[in-house]
């Protein structure tokens, strides 16, 4: 049954994080962390009207990641958590979803803010963030129970490299 | 520049919609719309702690789309816009994102409501849904001006067909 499916990549993120010790663990923690979106020329055309999003969804690989671990501990918890049950780029898919602020469209670059992803991280898609669909303030979250402001301050460590 | 990358699937979405006509646009359109997603056997390790959370990311392939459009006409607009700031499965990549409500989790299966996407969609990742991270209720969005009631009504056509 299992398979794997060719997925096409968009770009390129660049962002200031070369290693993982010491990065965000989200976009909270890295909010005056800018960065450039690379979107390759033959795709531009699709970001027109992208700028009147203040918000938009980076999806990409998680491309240092080099094997996948069903249990793992999370950056923000001390116990073992199921992997889907955490953001840990040790997934199988090695997928990565970030919600960032968009700061400006020129061409095929874009300038975003909030990135938690390493420089040169392949970019498969972007999407808009609209509050309609995407905002479930009411939403819990089991093991997770740190606040925004713990968010924030931790950092990345060596344990999924 | 350009490649493609292999990502693993991890399982399947089995949901009430057979055919894209007629279909509920968001996950905001189906909260009465039921499904099930099995997730492989050899990962259903990875799913403890799940059952936490109310909430889910479900990223997951548009099987059915069989090309990308760089500019669409959304369903919830009646104009060209670029497909990166529309969530139109005619994208480069046919990868797709979905928020829904966790009912159930049991061995390898999960009950979910609020299913978008069509039966069989081969899903590549769950992620938790984590209001801390991903709720941005001041975010605004451009050209995407319909309510919560209105997406709740919309229906897709034969437009991504």
């Amino acid at each position: 049954m299992s398979e794997k499916i060719a997925v096409e990549t968009i770009g390129t993120i660049h962002s200031p994080f070369k290693r993982l010790e010491g990065m965000p663990v989200q976009s909270l923690g890295s909010r005056c962390a800018e960065g450039t979106v690379a979107v390759e020329q033959r795709f531009a055309e699709g970001l027109r009207d992208l700028d009147g999003f203040s918000h938009i969804y980076l999806i990409y690989v998680f491309h240092e990641a080099r094997r996948a671990e069903l249990e793992v501990v999370p950056y923000m918890d001390t116990e073992v958590r199921g992997v889907f049950a955490t953001r840990s780029p040790l997934r199988p898919a090695h997928v990565g979803i970030s919600v960032v602020e968009l700061l400006n469209v020129a061409g095929n670059v874009l300038t975003v803010r909030g990135l938690d992803v390493l420089d040169g991280t392949p970019l498969i898609d972007i999407k808009p963030y609209i509050p309609q669909f995407d905002c479930w303030p009411n939403a819990t979250c089991g093991w997770m129970k740190a606040s925004r402001a713990e968010v924030e301050r931790r950092r990345a460590d060596d344990r999924f490299t």
